[in-house]
């Protein structure tokens, strides 16, 4: 098959079955954030470069900018636009540029791709969906937003139903507090997050090793930060074990008390799937956090890393007003998710059609009263088809019904239904029949 | 504001307000589409060059390419990259690419954004959405699908209640017979057509001059020819219509027989908003239509010109695979629609979040009660949010919710809801009292 008959590489798009998969967890996200009022906000898919460029006015490599193909006009400036490479950076420029008609704190959510030009590798795609809350306050922003951001997400992943998961709450001030004594300045400490960040990667003893040569801790102290932070700590137990924390400075007993008054707003927070953790190890690699953290991982698949992680940052829209504007968000990776639901069949895939009930057909002659009937399943909420040709015999439209995965077979008795209406599950092989659409509906629904 | 705090030219992006009725109308959209079983697919925005290329190998010069922005490794191959512009080009690469994965017919819908690098006017974005449904089947596609998809977008546009609207049905066959029978030879018709397609704009004695001295037709010919087409013929009277055209040719004959079909399966299909007419002098400006082609007004709105259009097409799909795929489909243009429903105020934009209830607070003391009382609304469907600052005045949190569009605010009448629950309606100014959080919920639902 040639270049332009395929989607090209890295940038992948579902087959109907996965369409329907990935529009139903979409559809838990949207509701759920909804539920807790963050109102749904698009930002285009382009930005100004100067937008996306970081704080020392570099453009990260993997941003794609757009030219129009064929240059004419007003081209000088179409050079200087790029694909937003997240949902945080047009967020806080939208917050800035809209400042003045937005009340706040402002709560918004924001489900949509974004694009990074990366050398596509298993899981890691060119194009895919993130999907965010973010509460941004003026001034303050009460620590309640933290522990509702991880509760919204702990919904939708309850909601999907794709097993067991565990949320991770960390605190930046508490490691970087931490950090100081054992004597870790300031100025080292992105290098110290750096070197957390990936503990769970590379392991205790390299990680040993890391803050041994890189940080200059000795040996010791290394061995014994670590011994610290490698715990997991129900998050009903996140008092007793703070209190057990020696040493002391201001950044760390900030920290404690921001993370016990977190704590406390999420006690007794276990659902049926999920648990919340106290995980000192985790750090987040993005710089722009300053107080608590969170990562999210499938219990027995934490080999994907986190696909669900955020935190609170002191002030997101600096770069675009001159206001102070605190923040916390977290973000799902929907189309990561969704390649591992793929992979680790986590949920079906049989469904190839958004269609519940398909109308068959004695004959092209039925298809008026097909028509008919199908208006009345539609307005009783089940999708629903009229077989595309009645001259196909009745075997092999529910063959194909069937083979689309859709639940539900409809056969008119009679030229016009004057004998009923035979209902067959297509998937659990019986049938019966009625004598009213009305009742026909109800056996389906 | 500098450009790094703005949205860039062309590419608009919603208030909160205006993305809740964006969203509500694409819901609409959603839901009717896939109640006519046509499956949700979505397709990458990146596609490969080669693919956006017309059948003469050009790339229009609206087409936006993209190129990291700071190059390396395989970017040769990034730079034959572009944004598609519409959504029937990567439909019909997507039906091709995985063609052995789809069962046909194949219905689809697809709500998405196109770019195209426009000079941006009145009305005119770089960036938009379009909401499309096609079926595409092999070799044979019965003419009940013509007729479906009009009555699927007559009922998004009845169910978005934005005003009359008419629907304008016409074929491509009928309008090239007809001008076979005036002389206008085959290599002429898509001059022809571009000529009647702007003459609802230009206005018939501009298009009887542009027929003659671009088409060579006598001043008589011109004048009876647009006699014939410039006539709005409710659906109902097609058959009438089209017995009293003068002449014959196979073409002719084809396109009226499918018109009447068509026009038989479309009868008394007029809805409190909607009429579906013939309207012969549409024409549609697109080289790939075939067979019947349909455009949709706002009445009242003409100026605005179409917001939903479609048509038959033989075979889309040749270009990426060697297979006969005749189909069908309409798109509207959601984006162009939502401007219009904001410059005409057809709908109304007062609210500014997606939350339905908000809780207030007597004090931050009532945080805890506040959360699990909101649970049990967001159980009951019900978007809820508890006030962010317990120790602001309960007026003061009542006229912010006020302002916000939120349409009712609870107040917790006692430390712990013992005295009750009163329930504000912000919009109304009315309020109950209720001893328990059910019959609070049944005051909101």
């Amino acid at each position: 098959m040639s270049d332009k008959s395929r989607a090209p590489g890295g940038f992948p798009e579902n087959l109907p079955s996965e369409q329907l998969v990935e529009n139903r967890i979409r559809g838990i996200m949207e509701r759920v954030y909804a539920s807790y009022g963050y109102t749904p906000i698009e930002t285009p898919a382009v930005e100004n470069m100067e937008t996306l460029e970081n704080e020392d006015g570099v453009i990260k490599k993997e941003v794609y900018g757009i030219k129009r193909a064929a240059g004419e006009g007003d081209d000088s400036q179409e050079a200087e636009r790029g694909l937003r490479f997240d949902l945080t950076v047009p967020f806080a420029r939208y917050t800035a540029e809209h400042f003045n008609e937005l009340r706040f704190p402002f709560k918004r959510s924001q489900i949509q791709k974004v694009w990074r030009g990366e050398r596509p590798q298993k899981g890691r795609f060119r194009e895919f969906y993130q999907a965010d809350i973010d509460v941004i306050a003026i001034d303050n922003l009460p620590l309640h937003y933290d522990a509702e951001v991880v509760l919204a997400v702990q919904e939708v992943f309850e909601g999907m139903n794709i097993g067991n998961f565990t949320i991770h709450i960390n605190h930046r001030k508490f490691l970087q507090g931490l950090l100081q004594i054992f004597g870790i300045k300031d100025e080292q400490t992105a290098d110290a997050l750096r070197i957390i960040d990936k503990a769970d990667k590379v392991g205790i003893t390299a990680t040993q090793e890391n803050l041994k040569t890189e940080l200059g801790l000795s040996a010791d102290a290394a061995s014994e930060f670590l011994a610290m932070i490698d715990k997991k700590v129900p998050i009903n137990e996140i008092e007793g074990f703070l209190k057990n924390i020696k040493g002391t400075n201001p950044l760390l007993e900030e920290g404690k008390a921001e993370l016990q008054t977190i704590g406390a707003l999420l006690q007794d927070s276990t659902t049926r799937n999920g648990k919340i953790i106290f995980n000192p190890k985790i750090a987040r690699g993005l710089n722009y956090y300053t107080g608590s953290v969170y990562e999210t991982t499938l219990d027995g698949l934490e080999k994907y890393g986190s696909i669900c992680s955020g935190g609170r940052y002191a002030n997101l829209a600096s770069k675009f007003i001159n206001k102070n504007l605190p923040g916390v968000g977290i973000s799902i990776g929907l189309s990561r998710l969704l390649s591992i639901i793929k992979q680790e069949k986590l949920l079906s895939f049989e469904k190839q059609s958004v269609t519940d009930v398909m109308i068959g057909l004695f004959g092209e002659e039925q298809r008026a009263i097909g028509n008919k009937i199908a208006q009345s399943f539609r307005k009783a909420d089940l999708n629903t088809e009229v077989y595309f040709d009645g001259n196909k015999k009745i075997g092999k439209q529910l063959e194909d019904a069937s083979k689309r995965g859709i639940g539900y077979m409809v056969m008119i008795e009679g030229a016009e239904g004057e004998n009923g209406y035979t209902i067959k599950n297509l998937q659990e092989r019986k049938q019966e029949t009625f004598t009213s659409v009305n009742e026909a509906i109800l056996f389906v629904k």
